[in-house]
């Protein structure tokens, strides 16, 4: 069995090589299911460390899997490789050199975190029990993302996969410390787009049209009663409309208003009901005002939910190696993350690593233009993800 | 023919009469359909002056009939003789010796003035062509009023009556001005009882509950837009809302709202379409947020519409009686009247009467507390009634 | 003097004429302040008429000046030029020939009635006492319009005018009949622009912005209370909301939300109170709910206020020429009008020629795309005009 | 030191006596500050046991001090007296004796267990290091609570007071379990109360009052967004509007709206904030609507905060003595609760008893006329306080 000073050692002893793959990848970001060059490199890596590598999975994605020298069970360990459409504003050696695209999210450090993890491990084959399933996403960015299909072209099969374990980059957390938590911690982002009709006329004789506009108005206020009246104020949830557009000129009634929407939540239950509790109010208050209206609403990724005892099971993993002092809570986040999808099949963790660090500047949010991670966090990640896999197999 | 310049020496020398009249019967108030002792003084008088009478007509009504020396038409002339819940506030030698009950809307002077012009008009049988019903209704102030009632009794047979007049003592025109408006002028003042039913539940738990509380408030803004949106800008029309009770505790959700409103309206069309639109809003609002409703609505009496021949006819007898700037246009009230009931029946017209005098302090709303009229008034209003009688029945 | 009856037969024999020209100007159509083509036909008959001409006056206006035989008062008798952009849908031979411009508001019959009117009148000059100005106007459609530009140009002066009269073709009444309406006629067309600042951010977590887009739903509802609740329901008011955008994207919380609207007035008072009231509703709700706004309130035409006088003799100018039964209420459209400005420095009135004929299918409202006139009406409207003009010049 | 083992068996042998006690106190109910019977009884019993007793601290209520053997810290075990404004719908042997007074809470098995664990622990004086106080309090239900009172009399000092635990029973939680969460456990119910102050006038005039029912209205619809919009979706608070009484008689502009309400957080910090937020939403609202208004906030008790520490302790301490299976996580509530101020100035912790037993039909919200409790969970509460104060003290 491996021993926990040596993974400490080796980790940091990777520091340079974390950074550097990093970097590149920083610099050559790809939107997603375009992650061609990225999925190369993790292919030929994982290769060299020899591992069995997959790769073409689900357009761009990539499984390598290590055998352990004795039988046991198989963890999955799972990294996100896409980029955002954003203008990085950074000025550093390995910006973005594309135009447009940035690795804003930090998907570029979970791919080389995951990376180095498979290299230290891989060295290990002999004392490891079980398999390890490394598996590098294209697309999460994007619904409905890259997990599903590669889910369904049956990564987690041939062999059985019995955990898995994901991480992300997270400006909510110092650099130096983990968060943890049980059961939700990201949220289900679910969309809708809703468009009122009424007729329209000249603004001098309401009396001839319906007021598509004004019904809409008394959509939105009639929508923020859900949040306030219908659902349980300790069940996080919340309904933001996004857009709302009404009317071509200033002197005519609106005859159609249209609006987007985002849901989020992380209770399944209230998740199955929102599309007919909001579709209950957008129909009642078109009936009272002569409106009509068309509803499409959109399941994006369902909650990421932690298992408590895979979640139980990392945190003790990480408070061994880290100090308790350095494993937080998170609290639940709002966004949405397709992780959730293999949550959903399997018993699993998602953790939170510590990126900020205010003293060198870094404190942007995940998405900013500016965004930036302290490169001390990442050896790390990389034992979070060593030590979490180890303490899966031998437990 | 009567010749006009002896009505108007008539009337004017009859002043202390009239006077005398209102001041008797402002101080002996009666409430509607109690009408007793002024019902006795008016058949009383009416006989003394040698009319055909009825009495006990819809309880307190009186009719009497002034028969022309020569056949002709039937015009009706009509008074209201009923009182106000109002606690008089005015110090003068005639104030309300019955607590809580005034002469506040100046029937005490539509009676006074009516009996003056008939004292006058049967002074002059000879030379009358056709016959004139003196009409004295009790109840106008409430709903469903003395009118309606008299008119299924047969007031307007026997003989068949050919048009009808009225007055009112008007606080908006000045004393010595008459408001005279064909097509609309008063309006028909519904009402409607409206309850939400939702589910109570704690305060801290608004989800297992249904907030009748916040439906209730969603329908009242939501029908401010009946106004607003729906109803043509030149049509005029009023919702409001006079009572809103809901809750019984600071810490409880409510279960049930009640509300009572008033509409106000002059067109007969939308005042069909006025209980759907209203209870079309109050459904949408209702499934909107689950709740549940009753919804009463009461018409009360229809809007009061000049005939415009008539109207001309009355405005061209007031006009030469008075001069053409004395002649005013009283615009329309949003309050009601059961004069419109003969309207509805009889071609006619309801003048207003001016009797306001700011400089004598009389500047108080009809319902006032402190309701005065300028009794200067009141021999300009005998000769409008004669003279309109006259004009009519001799056109 | 000029004989009644010689009027009805002149404007009777000059039908082909009337028409002639109405089409001609219709196939021909220009835009505001681009009457090149149309001022310098309506010169060029002026001239050919004898009448001392102006050209040039703001921008294309064009004034003739019939001086009477006789000394005496100066009226003035307004057209409007301008097409509108609106791309004729009627199938005619005298369809308009440049694509997206119509005379769809009939200024083309308008300038072709007052052209046809100048010809009889100059015929006549013998037998006229005083002065009479034809005046055609650059842009009725578009504030700040054409007829300010002219007064201040001088065109009320030199004579100096002592009543100005109007005339608009219009579909809300039957051909053959002529409205006529003391005080208030058309409304005035007032604008605002808002903008409503917030504060953006993500979707999923609106406490961390100020969402724009429900304080914008909120100004909407307020709105709707300045006609339900503040403005006296017999005075009438529109308060449209045109537009409203907000958002950009479905997921964050929108920073900004921009409305247009307009406002329809009659009553000059309330005019003035109207940006503030629209401001205090609009800073208070934002004050609420911690947004920030900046209002832009633009007056356009003032309402069209007839003078009771004028009107009447105009009134009875046309009733004797037409019949009573002929001579109606228009009532009030909440369009506007720039004949407002003459209206403001001269007593006069602006009357509506009915152009409507249901059995010829002609029936679509001004500004429809095959809005159209019954030409029967045309020798109507100007026998009107000249009626009119030799009313006042008489009285 | 005290044997574990020892502790079971002795709470379970005073399976009678705690019952009888809790019987005892359930039929005859006392209101706050009214516990005079309760509180004698109670004084009485810690004599008995051989503490030393103070009464009549803050009215009624009573501090047991057991000094133990050897030196050490001192721990305060906290339970409540009082009883509710309920008529009991139980028939039960031990059904309250006063009409419309009951133990609808379970305040009569907070006494009777902290009676029966102070029993307990006096026999084992001989063992314990440090100090226990007993402390009964007056009105726990109605704010300003007796708890304030008792430490402002000085409960928490003389000796000075290390840690302090108190227990309520939770209809939420199956007899058998017990409930222990680190930080809020419940709510601070704060509360408003709000009068708007418009103008009032005729129902058929509303342009001449200000319609505080409308303003009231749009208040009510506005505060839904504090929670919608303003609060962070993961800190629980709501915000509920309890009454809502305007206008008189149905055909009147309301002059006046009085509304009262609840608030319920449980973050400090949110809590300072809310007045000011609420104040800034009722006067932007009414000043967009020409409305007065005065608002008064009234904080109620503070949230109840567990300490992590205290809390983690309080854990070990059931998890040894009922297994790692009975112990749960019982949720915040949003109920307040005047322990809250022994948190504020000391660490502790407040744990919630499981009561409810379906199978025995005993399932009833506490608060309910038909609350009861499963008596077979009172030696788990008196257990539960011997081992958390043992547990502490030997810390």
């Amino acid at each position: 069995m491996v021993c926990v000073f040596d993974v400490k050692r080796e980790c940091e002893e990777l520091f340079d090589e974390v950074v550097a793959i990093r970097r590149d990848f920083h610099k050559h970001p790809e939107l997603g299911f375009q992650e061609v060059r990225t999925a190369g490199i993790v292919a030929e890596k994982l290769r060299e460390y020899g591992l069995e590598v997959k790769t073409g999975i689900n357009k761009t994605g990539v499984v390598g899997l290590l055998r352990g020298a004795q039988p046991g069970k198989t963890v999955l360990l799972r990294a996100d490789m896409d980029a955002l459409k954003v203008n990085e504003e950074n000025e550093c050696d390995y910006k973005s050199e594309i135009e447009g695209v940035m690795h804003a999210c930090g998907h570029d450090a979970h791919t080389a975190m995951l990376l180095v993890a498979a290299k230290v491990l891989s060295r290990h084959r002999d004392e490891i029990k079980g398999n390890i399933k490394f598996l590098f996403q294209p697309s999460e960015e994007n619904f409905p993302g890259g997990a599903l299909g590669m889910i369904e072209e049956g990564v987690l099969e041939d062999p059985h996969v019995d955990a898995v374990f994901g991480q992300h980059v997270w400006a909510g957390i110092p650099s130096g410390k983990i968060g943890v938590r049980p059961g939700p911690i990201m949220a289900a982002p679910d969309e809708f787009r809703l468009t009122i009709k009424g007729k329209g006329g000249h603004g001098s004789a309401p009396h001839l049209g319906v007021d598509a506009l004004v019904i809409g108005a008394q959509v939105v206020l009639a929508l923020q009663t859900l949040v306030s009246r219908e659902i349980d104020p300790l069940n996080p949830a919340v309904v933001s409309i996004g857009t709302f557009n009404s009317g071509t000129v200033m002197n005519a009634i609106p005859s159609e208003t249209k609006m987007t929407g985002t849901v989020r939540l992380t209770d399944p239950e209230l998740r199955k009901e929102m599309p007919d509790k909001i579709e209950r109010i957008v129909k009642g208050v078109c009936d009272a005002m002569r409106g009509e209206y068309s509803l499409e609403y959109v399941h994006g990724y369902p909650p990421t939910v932690n298992d408590p005892e895979m979640t139980e099971l990392a945190g003790e993993a990480l408070r061994e190696a880290f100090g308790e002092e350095n494993i937080v809570d998170p609290g639940i986040s709002m966004g949405g993350e397709d992780f959730s999808y293999f949550l959903e099949k399997v018993p699993g963790s998602f953790i939170m690593l510590g990126i900020t660090n205010e003293e060198k500047g870094i404190d942007k949010n995940n998405h900013h233009p500016k965004f930036d991670i302290d490169e001390n966090a990442l050896p790390l990640g990389v034992e979070a993800l060593v030590r979490i896999a180890l303490k899966f197999l031998n437990s």
